[in-house]
């Protein structure tokens, strides 16, 4: 691993995003976004994906200077086209509109279609925090999930993300896959040459597996929960909830047709829609209680269930987002570190556009 | 097992209602609810909890003729006080109020503080259908759950129910606790005298457990996912938005503090807010895409995930709803199989106000 300054990894990502033709502030917001997964721990979501993004444009999948549309709307509602933009500049763009109407109708909530990868889904619910609004977030993505007693890959890993403020606590904040696990968490078992749990894949056949590499062997990642006997339906019913919002009502490509994020795959035949799909909403507290009483109780709901009882074992009770938080405040003062094979990718990407990345930060 | 015809029950269930004070209408819709909970097999919300509603009525923990007041609104936001209600008849008035407000501002979002439990949440979800809109549906509900890493009963198995209508493939219906298992799942293996899978609950050490009846000696049950390794801080996650919103957006009592269902356990001290508390949506469908548009495009996604490739196992890949439908076609049509226990304790609850349970009817 190598150290890196936030910083440093931030301004590059503008430089190489700016490179690509996105204008100015949407350079900023999509790096912003890539920086806070960096951050946050989410390291599959942050810098490392940025030659992705790089490569789906080189294949025109993606439009770096979207001219994003409003194509239907009602007092808390609205569908918007992104133009096939970065998801990371079309879901911000959804949820400042989504703030915007909250602070008339009481909540707002915009579907996206003809969008791309949105990175962490934290972020854009985050977005409503400073605003005393409750914000959500969720998005399609390329298919990797079996439906419960199938083995087609037919769903996402199809995050929700829940951003809640309180008044001296930190903020309640839920990101999280619709799958037992992140496709990250295989991916480091895989470097480890460690087997997975049983109920986070199955292999091609359906059967439930252990080999951490069931997934790049045509096995498929398993709804929360897992099989039917431990609720991994429930899992299935989220993820498809998730997909039916972001997707059928906006328009955008869902299920087995959503397109694949790796450049290397094409995308379906016959698509159904356009893009990929997310759904952000803002719920403008005061639109229920004063935000004060409201954010009052927060605080003793989250003290109350941090001070919950401990089992057996050292851990602490967490509160949604603890974890994300102390992570950053971490790597906010020592680093973030990145893989020897995310710093080669990233130098070469800098050769695409004349951009130096510089390596000679501490090493690990 | 008694088997009754449905009508029966639901006639007998608008009885006791109105005896115990319940408005005609108020007793027809609560009665409703109940008997829609038998007819989709969820046992344990239907009329085998009629006397459970009636014992807190007799303690006055339930008020049978509340007057609802919508204490704060927005265009697309209410908060009702239940006025001690069943939530039975307090879940409705709110879900026809969202439905209200979905109509002028696209959508409607309506939290119900000082309120008691609500039979299935699928029943006020399925409520939106009809006007082309999608519904939701939560509550929170008597703690039994253990947040990740704790042994301490804070969480209710507060479901979420998510209903979506289409054209003419039958309605997506999810509704299901955020818990690994429901109670009633628990109290089947208690009668069969089996193991428990690990998962469901842990011991009062918080250690896990596949012992059937820990939840009957201190123990408590697990949110969807079970443990850590197994995602169950993301069932953790679920179950607090559901309080939450249930209940921190209402002003209802959240977390530890929401009362017991049961009458033979006192409410805590010190209450937090009023009653317990629910959280009802309605989407309207047109409000992002043409309402004819959006029900094609879910007969397509429900077609096609029906028709997914099914793992080893002869069961078919079903649709959220899919075995609730089914098994109330079957139960229209055979009647509602009863507990000899349930069946002692309905003609039991008629003596209390001199109406006649009649238990005659087929025994399996």
């Amino acid at each position: 691993m190598i150290i890196f300054n936030s910083e440093y990894l931030k301004d590059y990502t503008v430089k190489i995003f700016s490179a690509m033709g996105c204008p100015a502030g949407q350079a900023k917001i999509a790096a912003d976004c890539l920086n806070q997964a960096d951050l946050r721990g989410v390291d599959s979501h942050g810098v490392a994906r940025l030659s992705g993004y790089v490569r789906l444009w080189q294949l025109k999948r993606l439009n770096a200077s979207p001219e994003m549309k409003v194509i239907h709307e009602t007092p808390s509602t609205a569908v918007l086209d992104g133009d096939l933009g970065l998801g990371l500049v079309t879901a911000p763009h959804a949820m400042k509109l989504a703030i915007e109407k909250a602070r008339i109708a009481g909540t707002g909530w915009v579907a996206v279609q003809n969008s791309n990868h949105y990175g962490i889904a934290g972020y854009h619910a985050m977005m409503a925090l400073e605003h005393d609004m409750i914000g959500i977030s969720m998005t399609n993505a390329s298919p990797l999930v079996a439906p419960t007693f199938s083995k087609s890959r037919f769903l996402g890993t199809n995050p929700i993300a829940v951003a809640i403020p309180a008044l001296t606590q930190p903020p309640f904040v839920i990101d999280m896959a619709t799958t037992t696990v992140a496709n990250g968490k295989l991916e480091v078992l895989q470097r480890k040459g460690m087997d997975a749990p049983f109920g986070w894949t199955q292999d091609k056949d359906g059967n439930p597996t252990t080999d951490a590499f069931s997934l790049k062997k045509g096995g498929s990642m398993l709804p929360l929960g897992g099989d039917r006997e431990h609720g991994g339906h429930k899992g299935y019913c989220l993820g498809a909830m998730v997909d039916i919002f972001s997707a059928v009502l906006s328009g955008a490509n869902f299920g087995p047709w959503v397109p694949p994020f790796v450049s290397f795959l094409e995308p379906p035949q016959n698509q159904v829609g356009k893009g990929i799909g997310h759904f952000l909403g803002a719920i403008r507290i005061d639109a229920f209680r004063p935000a004060l009483q409201f954010k009052k109780d927060m605080d003793l709901w989250i003290h109350t269930f941090r001070n919950a009882e401990t089992s057996a074992g050292p851990q602490q009770v967490l509160i949604p987002g603890d974890p994300e938080r102390e992570l950053c405040i971490e790597r906010q003062k020592n680093g973030i570190p990145l893989h020897e094979q995310v710093v080669a990718d990233l130098i070469e990407l800098g050769g695409i556009f004349g951009i130096e990345f510089i390596a000679d930060a501490e090493t690990e």
